[in-house]
């Protein structure tokens, strides 16, 4: 596991997986079988995904969820992201986004935003994101890698937030154990563990929040196979929790 | 991240942290700030916390969370490591345990079982666990190393386990954020990252469920620190989840 580091800071349109594949060259390169660990706001940052607070006319419903703590405007994006609201406690929103994640805010965030009064957006698509960064670094290297566009996520019951898999191409998130053995010759119980969000939580210690390191390279993870990041969304008729 | 491996089936009285630490040595020995990663079953059965199904008397509460699928002693294993059940759809079980964690079954497991008809249980403090390992290491090594003892938790809408941590010594499972700026100089919101937990899943990844590779050495994290496995736990007075 190593950082991708000295990525300049990123705007729309710029050409981010050209930026991870120099990083990764000072790292040493990439091989096949690599994964990418990308944060997601550097992705959205390329993408645009960013609206000023200046242009947002809060409706009501932001008003009341902002509580008399919160900034209304802040409230009225994340709602515009979100499908539903989960939880609320102003100006706390839990919310399932488009997508179908379930997280705080929608995943608006105002930390490492361009630009002071402005916040950033979830991409629209993250798998379709990386999809398109790992054509690029393949085209770029000749590599065949894994991509994995990564955000911090609270969780239930837990304290702290641990970073996730939001968009995911070249690999399967969800390795699945039914029908193995464990040692003692028994059937395991565990049917699926979510190895993308366990990469991405891993990626995280590497990566900087705060020095211009969006991404990290994992190396010596099997996690061939294919699917998608929204695969890692529990859907809704198994949900206990919604 | 390289795993421990060639650990014999463990028992009652067996001194794990010297099997760990010649696993270790196998694997090139433990260095100042590494960090070892136990699996809790691993642990659990070195402490005799292991229960034999043909010894327990269900009761009707028990009967009713089996379902016509369940098995009522299983069941009954499970209420009486919980402190509260949480959600449940037989024979399904998702509670408190007495430790405050939050998870399917109380902890309890089948899968990797001593034997046959038999249920291995969390430890009664996984905390204390680990402060007794990162001892015995110490004793052993004379190294100053972290001891994570982890387990493979579900998770609130999303698919698939993740390991996390239940018992820490010697490292600081929360990075605490607040207060520290972000690239462009904002404060940063997300307060506190649950690094024991993101070790505990990376580490995850060079586990084997089923040969006989029980733990695992982390080397390169800064995690250094104090703390408890159950700070990692949500208090229950801002859990928007309980």
């Amino acid at each position: 596991m190593v950082p991708l580091g000295g990525i300049p800071e990123l705007a729309e349109g710029d050409d981010l997986a050209r930026e991870l594949h120099e990083a990764a060259l000072r790292a040493g390169g990439l091989a096949d079988g690599d994964i990418v660990v990308v944060a997601q706001k550097a992705v959205s940052k390329v993408e645009g995904r960013v609206v000023r607070l200046a242009e947002v006319e809060p409706s009501e419903r932001a008003r009341e969820l902002a509580g008399p703590d919160g900034d209304p405007r802040h409230l009225e994006v994340i709602l515009r992201e979100s499908a539903e609201v989960v939880r609320s406690r102003p100006p706390l929103v839990i919310s399932q986004t488009r997508h179908g994640f379930v997280c705080a805010s929608a995943g608006v965030d105002a930390s490492n935003a361009p630009e002071e009064g402005s916040l950033v957006l979830l991409p629209l698509d993250p798998d379709a994101s990386a999809r398109r960064l790992r054509a690029r670094l393949t085209e770029l290297g000749g590599v065949e890698v894994g991509v994995i566009i990564s955000d911090s996520f609270g969780r239930a019951w837990r304290q702290g937030t641990t970073d996730v898999a939001l968009g995911v191409a070249g690999l399967a998130p969800l390795r699945d154990l039914r029908g193995t053995l464990d040692a003692a010759g028994h059937e395991l119980r565990t049917t699926q563990i979510a190895v993308a969000d366990e990469i991405a939580g891993a990626a995280e210690l590497v990566l900087g929040k705060a020095d211009h390191v969006p991404a990290a390279r994992v190396r010596g993870v099997d996690a061939r196979g294919d699917g998608r990041g929204v695969d890692l969304v529990m859907p809704r008729e198994r949900d206990l929790f919604r």
